[in-house]
């Protein structure tokens, strides 16, 4: 009710700040029986650190997951998983500096207004770090996918204005922005590089896709799968937007355009992204995120103080130059857990349905 | 759980189906003492009917609303309003010909492999009509918000490829289209009238304004209340992406171009929508959805039988040639829900801060 | 979340005042293809009607159940089911003369401290009327019960001090008082012949008795199978106490005659009530229910007025001398509507336990 | 919604298995401003370590709670606060040999049946260890309360058949069995003693007060704060009966007795227990909940194995004699967890009364 719970069935709660203890998360809904130990989410944890595409950041985010609570033997026993990660080298000193200076497009501002009270270091709990627990959770719902052999693919559609023209799923990988497209891939790079020597940061759009979702998922008429879907990724720090199938560009479209015939074999087009009144239709799922800039840049920002007199602000320090491709593998994981609750959500009504 | 309900603390439940005897909505949680009436209502509830813009329906949608419960001597009392709306003139004979066909771009089809079952008629439950519900929801929710002096706008920012160029908000009502750019409403008139001739359907885009939202609404970290407004304007049928503030634009900014100075006097710029890290700023909110083209077209298209036998379909019949402009209202409706739920929890905590 | 709703798969939330238009309840999450009509939740809300045993009303609670949605064709479509009942007969002009004034026993006192305004026709929100939605829904549990082969029946075992011996199914049908004793049925008819006579009233005990729950319903450790069997019952206006099996009585035992001894063939004794560790262990679950006396007599009490004089109150006019046994229905819709919402949600999980 | 969370604003989830690395909570809802360090945890959790009272447990159950998240230079921050213990002196050899056995009075019976896999370590989840978190949510609600005068006190009113006659609260905390009559508190240490001897165990009555709650708490219909209180109690693992007020006494009260009269200076009896509706009325609070005896006993008992083959055991090693009085704390938790919550509820919509 205060937020920090995500899903209704499958559902989890992140905790912790950037500069505490530690972050994590109790993933509650997981059924039994399904494979889970630390070497799981470790693996899908890992792809959240800094790599060396679009960072600067020296932090070492080593983030070992250790599980607390609702794993025996190997497997999961239904009962809520705790998923613990210490913070490492959080040099809250470093904020020190910042403790009464509010930064531009960040919480900070917003943060002190709401509770009277903030934990300065490091963004406390709007910052990205918060995501670890979105992460490991995600890791959890990959598991239940498996079974399933529903698979989630995240990749960088856009990066600094430099947008993939192709899309070859095995190219995502093999280069350092997670992008489908090599070519666009070093362009992004060169973009990339000339940014970070300006001290400014950069956004995109990160785009995900779905494989082998079942029909049937997503419940009329709030909780549309779409609508799970927006909410989910737009939850999401930095992401400012969300389209499903084509999104903006249906709105520009006729109807005759942008229906997707159906033929005996299945549709014949997707502009709806692979859901039709809220419920995914059998067609590959395709969401997209916007995603701003890092709002800490080295470039001298006009701000003001918590006391509210007027100063200005250039952050040093460790800070990526984008959100892109280190927020790939968050958004791969908040769409897993929307699939995930809504599976659950199905199975719920589905098995009650009388033979005729 | 099942979708049907929205919000938290101000939650509403919508039911019925297009030509079920009728639809209506449960407000809970309303505050008690407030003014209302169904005239209150039905004023809102009057702006979602058919009007000359882009609809040539001539379903007689009067839809006269009656409160049934929570209202007494002109004041709400705390407990569940229900509103209930007749359905009326729902000649459902007229769909009896697609009883047995998936129209494109609908729900038909997903609906039958979900639940095995379907009404048919008119589309059921996921009709537009179920968006009365919301409107005379939203209705409630607008007396709340004005006791707080909080005001929304829905305006139409694209029709069918044209694109409003100025914002001008007096402008808004004076033209049939709700657009802030007089100039553009009249090139949308023209667009509308060639495909009204050709049997096709158009999509566009819709604004919300709210001007003076305090600082501090929206709970972090997945109720941000730009992941609440995602989720209740992708949750409307029609919509396939939404963007606060910069939104997809920026993507493709720097952050230093993206990012809001701030000044002792407020933020100097408002790509941020009005919410930072999930949290109003005390500027204007501003959210953008996209709708699609209405997917009911006279232009015949490739489909399948519920038999799942090839077949070809041509809608003709009572229909809008866009969404917009009476989904404006619809928007309007779930951007000030949301706005009253966040009120609400706000004030749960904010009154305990102890003074210190 | 204002608490007008209960459940969370199978979700209910009831509407309407004792004397407003009308009452009735949305029944959300109910599975699809189950077979529906008003005939079925007509037979269920007959029992709830003022009967001999132990009313003196007049009030002609003829309540003609309505589905105004989520039916189509006799069967559920998945989509919330509106159930709508008119209230006829509804003279709040007799309640005029206690507009202003708290009666003892009734929540007049505290909906105004609450809410600052209240309906005060015949009690409101707080009347017994209210419970004419939970019969209601309790019916379209019934019909997925049914599916299922389970069987709940609720008979009085107590009333006005006379508590019953014996335990005859068959007798409890058989009695005015739903009593599975014939002999303190009549006993029963005695006492409250006499407390008429006197102008006051009496409270009793319910049992609800269900067989054929499957094991595994349940969910630990909150959401334990009998704190929602509490929660059900506690939330009837008249209930004061909840126990399960041997409830109270488990207090005096020694572990081994608590403890429940286990065969191949099953439990040796259910002192556990069918419920171990919150979760069905398969036996008959027993629940019991304790019903304070009807606060509405004769009797002259002493009270205050709203602008807090004191006052004299001599509640006449058409009012039961017991909430039993027209109570009794209400608790088997509640126990039945907790059981169905732990079906759906054992079966979100069940599902997915991988064969080994 | 898999039953791991308890309340609605403020929530707590907690999560951990008796012999797993670790036991804790999430607290989310917690008005920030609060203070909060983990002495204060640490002071509530201590009273519920094994005493002299009633134990023969050997465990050394030092539970040291550590703060991970949500607290900042002693203050809460609004965010979710992770409380995390460890657990010590964990001899799960010492289960290993019932890993393959079902204890009559546990849970192993119906985890296994409902999961297909349990954690046979000490109970796992359906440990009373998992009220480790509970307490310690508990002391982060008694600092809400604090600042609003509320207390809450929870005393022993029976104990093996022996019953408090007086009530003194200077009395609770000066025998080991936390009762308000010394006198009964010495005929339940020869109880106990004695059965302790035999080999077997007691069950109980808690009673839980709560002085200057305000008038107002609870959420009509379902969500009245006695079924709240019934929900949070019946929710412990002993518990197996729960009473507001009279409780079960009303049962065989005539109305004239039961009801309440009021005075312009408040109730003049508390039949009501403090609850009218479901909505405190500014009295005293009192609520009861009935402790089965500690299903563990070293008595022979019949029971089956994993297998459903017939086998007689016997429990040695460390266990209380009865849940009384180290369950009383967790009542007074429970309890208190209940009334910040309804407070935050009732906050949210009393501000928004316009004043006329």
């Amino acid at each position: 009710m205060s937020g920090n719970t995500f899903g209704k069935l499958f559902q989890i709660t992140t905790w912790g700040e950037s500069h505490g203890p530690a972050v994590g998360v109790v993933v509650d809904g997981c059924p039994p029986g399904i494979e889970m130990n630390e070497a799981i989410i470790q693996k899908m944890l890992d792809r959240r650190r800094p790599g060396k595409a679009t960072t600067s950041t020296s932090r070492k985010e080593t983030d070992q997951a250790k599980i607390l609570s609702g794993v025996f033997e190997g497997r999961t026993t239904g009962t809520p998983i705790l998923i613990f990660v210490e913070n490492q080298d959080a040099r809250s000193g470093a904020y020190q500096s910042i403790a009464d200076v509010f930064r531009p497009g960040h919480g900070d501002f917003t943060y002190q207004a709401k509770y009277g009270i903030r934990d300065w270091r490091g963004g406390g709990r709007a910052s990205a770090r918060e995501t670890v627990g979105r992460v490991a959770a995600g890791a959890v719902a990959a598991q239940v996918l498996k079974q399933e052999n529903i698979t989630i693919i995240a990749h960088t559609l856009a990066l600094g204005g430099v947008r993939a023209e192709t899309f070859d799923p095995m190219a995502i990988h093999e280069n350092l922005f997670l992008c489908a497209d090599p070519i666009a891939a070093e362009k992004m790079a060169v973009e990339v590089d000339r940014v970070k020597r300006a001290g400014d940061s950069l956004g995109g759009i990160v785009e995900i896709r779905v494989k082998n979702a079942p029909v049937g998922l997503g419940e009329p008429v709030f909780d549309k799968l779409d609508a799970d879907f927006a909410k989910a990724l737009m939850s999401i720090g930095a992401v400012k937007g969300v389209e499903i199938g084509a999104g903006f560009a249906a709105a520009g479209m006729r109807g005759s355009e942008n229906n997707d015939p159906i033929s005996p074999d299945g549709f014949l087009t997707n502009n709806a992204g692979g859901i039709l009144a809220g419920i995914s239709n059998g067609d590959e799922i395709i969401v997209r995120a916007a995603v701003k800039p890092i709002p800490s840049i080295r470039i001298e920002q006009q701000t003001i103080k918590t006391d509210h007199t007027p100063t200005k602000i250039s952050i040093e320090g460790r800070h990526d130059i984008a959100a892109i491709p280190r927020i790939n593998v968050v958004c791969e994981a908040m769409v897993g857990l929307v699939i995930v609750d809504h599976l659950l959500r199905q199975r719920a009504i589905s098995v009650m349905i009388p033979v005729p």
